[in-house]
């Protein structure tokens, strides 16, 4: 994996160039993990011009961290406990006769960036922006054979929970099992705290579990995801509690499947993201559900579990092929629940046979 | 609890005025929970002259957040997906009139910092540093109260795992184990991913669980709290598995033990932190361990794991009484293993009895 993160700090270090920025300092965790191969806590990223420097607030055995840096990268690790890495990392910029720094200013705090003035008066800072989640959109296949697994886990941990008594079970209590059954099945963790929403809580997108037990007719929608080498996929399904769904149940299922699936057939490489964001919308728009929309119908997913691009009636951008994100639309009626549907999808071109599914549980409607 | 919430932003509004701000913008997550009663993701709070306002992202019923805000507090939700609430709270005030916000500068970056700006180029902005954090520190009684809760929880569910096998699990298994047992008992969920250390990976402070099994002759350590009430504890302890510890883990857990020992006994208010610190270091170092040894002996506890005061070497400041703190000083002898003994205490005059120690699991070095 060494040349890997090597040739995207690379691909970085030009454009840096370009932009008139001899060096970068990365400190988002995400960005650093993408550059680096691991994300010690607190760490930065150096990208220098000639060599690359991981700034470590300890010593590296001693920081919590998933993964490894790779080989080919230089760790220099704080003696002094309490230094910050960022101002320590422009410290040695100077050092070596740099003069110009690209920063995260999206991430970086403004009382972070003033003591990299203090240390580096002269040393001229300018914005990175985005560029590294940028770059972290277009995924590889290695990074998609990372979230397929994850997906899979998912999938396996969803279905053994679906052969289980669920009646009279807590939200608590099932989100737990969910987590358990993933790390079982060889998940780093769960990729984000898992959601169980039973009766009036369903259909609540990021819904924390409470004490409600699942009673018989309920909705319960559950939303999970495995994290797998730092790769985090996503999967949401909405279930009926008994023998015989009522009318408005079946109805509103029916509508929020049609929905996720006019979201899902809308994803194609030069499709711009609001137009996924509107074929789900507008289904769910044209009966009569405008009201209490979800902000989003789906976004990017990858070292982090919501990242670029949004999918959202504003969103700028089109999608490119490999960019793996969630469609989820849902509806939530106040009082009574709702559904929501959610899959994970790597945005594939018609020839290749359009957008990979990777969440692949069943969307039947399902009456546990 | 609404009075409460609104006396510590009364006190926080005195404190500002007397700097010269009329306002002050709250957006570190824990700061605003401590000050509104509920920290919805993404929130901001405006502390204004007349008015408080809670900034929500969205509409206030989708976002997760554990608590409710208090019902004094008057709630404002973007409508306009994608704002920031601390760029629409800067526009806000200015509508009423003011010139000047002290905002979080340790925890605002530098973009959403620029984007205040951009929206009132000529709104003062001062630095609130550490203002909310400070008042954070000597809890009052409900708060300890929800520590001991937690406490007592996470207390049962290591109490409980001891009873069970533990040779030939998994240490993530492990960690699972007592994450689910957490929230049995009534916690909201862990305090902080549990850690679970066996063999060569005992005794690392923040280990990350692995797929290493738990074998005869092994140290395993274990680090796990409860949140209750949004409350943090901590509690750390080692074991040896097998009938009889060999002479190295015995001499290794008594000299931990000492130190640990020596850290609780040097809890007073009036204290220097660093002569806690220095009371655990000491017994280490004289025993030899001076290299690789923890960069903390301890730290706050409360709304987040680790908070204000840290006991380091280099720490200023002192001890109140009604201070929770934990002390885990711990010894890793790379290849080999090591121990970590992590008690929650709070800070205690000596006529009530001296520190108050809420992780009551006993200390004597077990084999399991």
């Amino acid at each position: 994996m060494s040349e890997v993160h090597e040739s995207r700090r690379n691909r970085l270090r030009e454009r840096c160039h370009a932009a008139g920025s001899a060096a970068a300092l990365i400190s988002r965790p995400a960005n650093v993990r993408y550059l680096a191969g691991a994300a010690p806590n607190g760490a930065v990223l150096l990208l220098g011009g000639r060599e690359d420097l991981l700034v470590c607030p300890g010593p590296l055995d001693e920081r919590p961290s998933e993964g490894r840096p790779d080989d080919a990268l230089r760790v220099h690790s704080l003696s002094h406990a309490g230094g910050d890495p960022a101002v320590a990392a422009a410290d040695l910029l100077v050092a070596r006769g740099g003069d110009c720094l690209a920063v995260e200013e999206h991430h970086l705090t403004v009382s972070r960036h003033r003591g990299i003035r203090s240390v580096a008066p002269r040393l001229r800072l300018a914005d990175l922006g985005g560029a590294v989640e940028q770059a972290r959109v277009v995924k590889d296949e290695e990074e998609i054979s990372c979230l397929r697994i994850g997906a899979e886990i998912a999938d396996q941990a969803l279905g053994e929970l679906l052969e289980s008594i669920l009646v009279g079970r807590t939200e608590r209590h099932l989100a737990l099992e969910l987590e358990r059954r993933l790390v079982d099945h060889g998940a780093d963790g769960p990729a984000f705290p898992t959601s169980v929403g039973t009766g009036p809580n369903s259909g609540r997108r990021g819904h924390r579990p409470t004490d409600r037990r699942v009673e018989e007719g309920d909705f319960l929608s559950v939303c999970l995801g495995a994290a797998y080498r730092g790769y985090r996929c996503e999967i949401g399904r909405t279930f009926v509690i008994g023998t015989s769904p009522a009318d408005w149940q079946i109805e509103l299922y029916d509508l929020v499947f049609a929905a996720q699936r006019a979201g899902r057939e809308a994803l194609a490489p030069g499709v711009a993201c609001r137009d996924v964001d509107r074929a789900a919308r507008q289904v769910l728009g044209s009966a009569g559900h405008c009201e209490g929309l979800p902000a989003l119908v789906g976004h990017g997913v990858g070292l982090e579990i919501e990242e670029e691009p949004q999918l959202t009636p504003a969103a700028m951008g089109k999608l490119d092929a490999c960019v793996p994100v969630t469609v989820e639309p849902g509806v939530h009626l106040p009082g009574r629940g709702g559904v929501r549907i959610d899959d994970t999808l790597v945005v594939r071109p018609e020839a290749d046979g359009g957008p990979e599914l990777l969440t692949i549980t069943t969307k039947e409607l399902l009456a546990l």
